[in-house]
């Protein structure tokens, strides 16, 4: 039954991705593709809604699969959901099924994958918004569609609605990128752009939690493990370079204060969380998620709020900026659907050779370092020594008046160095008796445009 | 000959876009495209260094077709084209040959345009930055290619570098985009941001000139021609409404004056070209190039000099901006190695049906009058007499010090209303006997997301 359903779309769908014709229809009339979603949430149903209200030819909702389908099929959710859906419990129902697309909008890696793999094995194309899946199998999961002839897209596993991914791999694939940054989690890009307004950290973060914005453990935003998973995928289709997202370095955002915002306008910069990778010229890749002063003229301190945006810069291009929003139902659904849409067309991505590459977190840069001290004569001159003990040199020292002198917050920025040597001599300066705290360390970005 | 080419062509390229494949070679290994070029200056010779560099794979320079071979392939321009190529004045070289793709990078409407339709009914895909015929007969040639199972792409053609044209068909077809507008002309943007910076008019364009970022004629940059072709182009992909370029309004940036920059930064706003349509809720498209102020808050304000930059508001997905070179070769090339990339690959873009809509210049919006007057009492009361009679309301009325009194200037903001129902009462106000110059009007950009 199983083999029957198999070859059935094997002739349907072709060997060659093509679009499925009517008999008569001309290449832009397309047969209908029917669509299954798994997950029907927040971006599900936002896409059920897309779905209903463009009415985009060519393309038909058959079924949804959902734990708690009665709940489901009579929520407020479910109105642009067409009647002849079939509601699903049971992932058998959609993957012994004659639908063209799955959609899968679940997250969570262990079933799904299993799920997601059957399908592809079953000639039926995949659209996934799952970063996590995308970051860590994604290089597995396209080369089984390939084998099959059918398609793995994920254009929302990255930045939402803004068409970052078409846009790499069908608008800048005749450049060589060299170097991406960018801003890839909403979430702490809400947290920092309002403590620049002077709230602190704690209460955004409650707010943030309120809106929804957050989750209730935090960690995957604010310590970076959600924005390296699309780092990950970034990396292989702007670097085309696969590397092991466990092994691309994070720094939290939960330890910068007010005070940091203080020093950094004083250096005419911003704080944002920033994904980044750029090409070694060897066989590594330099990758890092990480709070960094961003100079308030680059691209990158534009974006406030819960806004995306992606810096790619390329030797033949210079920089191309993206921007918009990165998450939500509305967004996520647009990224989704234009997945559906170009499946459906049989609009393959333009894919170009890959290579695993070892990943560093090193990068040199000038440094942003802030210390709690106790204040006493001759601190600024052990600051020096414990540097200039490691060749680092200090570019400028800050020291704003109004704090209390037994408990000082007090910068030191550093010219270009390794994070590594840096954090070295930060591990001495720790140990003196006047640091009253684990000191910050903070990249910053020097945006340029090669072009 | 030429018949026996045609359907040898035929069977290698498939009749539904696939790519051309070996034999037991996987989807991601296509066979070799060859590529002629059309045109080697800038562009061109761009193209052929990016081809020679980034050796993608599948791609093969074979013709360069130019006037004038023997000085151009001796040129320095041509250290990257590879010695096999074969040079030649004579387009039907190319046209009876067996490339799979024409890249036209020449410019002019009549004779390329037929070239180019031998080319498409031949089964040769066309890859062309020329925005003009994009503009004026992208819809015959995209029909023409579709007739014979081949390409017609034309990224290179708005915005150079900048994916907009990958960004809208693959990333944002599942949004319904109701407003479009940007920076689509790199000459105007680099003039308007020298005098943002205090340098006047006449002086600027002869730096640009000097530079080569505009022609001798100024005229189709500052008057808005160029980035009319171009908006007429992002008009069918985004909007999917066909207009007709003759009939979208333009205004030129050459009567923009340094005293509009003073005013403009009193109204927290600057002044740019821009680029912008809408749908009507009817069956028309509202559209326009013009010097506009703009919020100096807008995304719009940040693209500075050269830099192209393109909003798209979408139903669904907010605001998504698109920033880069929009110009030169590097950048061009980058779009159209791109394209042939894609082309070679067999991936085909997104398509969805356009309609034929009528046009308008007509947006109601906030309005920006400067006029020189000779000054003495009474003046504001006749403006707002003469607005009054046209039911307008004055917004702000701006006096600067410093202007000497018998030619001064004098600048009156309006709520918002239609651009003609204001130029009625310009056009009263203009005949009156303390006006010394034709009053300038700008329409004032309000750049809300709507997400």
């Amino acid at each position: 039954m199983a083999t029957k359903k198999l070859s059935s779309k094997k002739i349907a769908t072709g060997s060659s991705l093509k679009p499925r014709m009517k008999p008569g229809t001309t290449s832009a009339q397309t047969a209908v593709s029917k669509i299954a979603l798994l997950g029907f949430g927040t971006v599900g149903s936002a896409v059920a809604r897309s779905l209903a209200t463009l009415k985009l030819p060519g393309l038909q909702l058959t079924h949804i699969f959902n734990r708690n389908v009665a709940r489901k099929r009579t929520s407020d959710a479910a109105k642009y959901v067409p009647s002849s859906v079939i509601w699903t419990e049971n992932i058998n129902d959609i993957l012994a099924s004659d639908v063209d697309i799955i959609v899968e909008l679940m997250g969570g890696l262990p079933p799904i994958e299993g799920w997601l793999r059957k399908a592809l094995a079953s000639g039926k194309s995949v659209v996934t918004a799952h970063k996590q899946l995308s970051a860590y199998r994604g290089v597995s999961l396209s080369r089984l569609a390939t084998q099959h002839n059918v398609q793995l897209v994920y254009g929302a596993a990255v930045a939402g609605g803004v068409p970052i991914i078409p846009g790499l791999l069908q608008g800048l694939g005749g450049d060589r990128i060299t170097q991406l940054s960018g801003i890839l989690n909403g979430t702490c890009n809400y947290i920092l752009t309002r403590m620049e307004a002077g709230a602190d950290y704690a209460t955004v973060l409650a707010d943030a939690q309120q809106l929804g914005y957050a989750e209730a453990d935090p960690s995957a935003d604010v310590d970076g493990y959600d924005a390296r998973a699309k780092l990950v995928i970034l990396s292989r289709l702007a670097l085309h370079a696969e590397i092991d997202p466990d092994a691309v370095s994070t720094q939290t955002i939960s330890n910068i204060s007010a005070v940091d915002f203080t020093y950094a306008r004083e250096l005419n910069c911003t704080i944002r969380q920033i994904s980044r990778c750029e090409l070694d010229d060897g066989s590594t890749v330099r990758a890092r998620v990480a709070p960094m002063l961003v100079p308030l003229t680059s691209p990158i301190a534009w974006s406030h709020g819960t806004l995306n945006m992606v810096v790619a810069s390329g030797a033949f291009g210079g920089d191309t900026v993206f921007s918009g929003h990165g998450a939500g139902g509305g967004p996520t659904a647009v990224a989704v659907v234009s997945d559906i849409l170009a499946v459906a067309q049989g609009c393959k991505s333009v894919q170009l050779p890959t290579r695993k590459r070892t990943v560093t977190g090193e990068f040199h840069a000038p440094h942003y370092c802030r210390f709690i001290v106790d204040d006493k004569p001759g601190i600024i001159s052990s600051f020096s020594g414990a540097l200039a003990t490691y060749g680092i040199n200090i570019d400028s020292i800050l020291q704003r008046p109004g704090h209390p002198k037994h408990r000082l917050p007090f910068v030191v920025t550093v010219e270009p160095c390794l994070t590594s040597t840096l954090n070295k001599a930060l591990a001495t300066i720790a140990k003196m008796d006047f640091i009253l705290e684990t000191p910050l360390c903070l990249q910053m970005l020097a945006v340029e445009d090669k072009e």
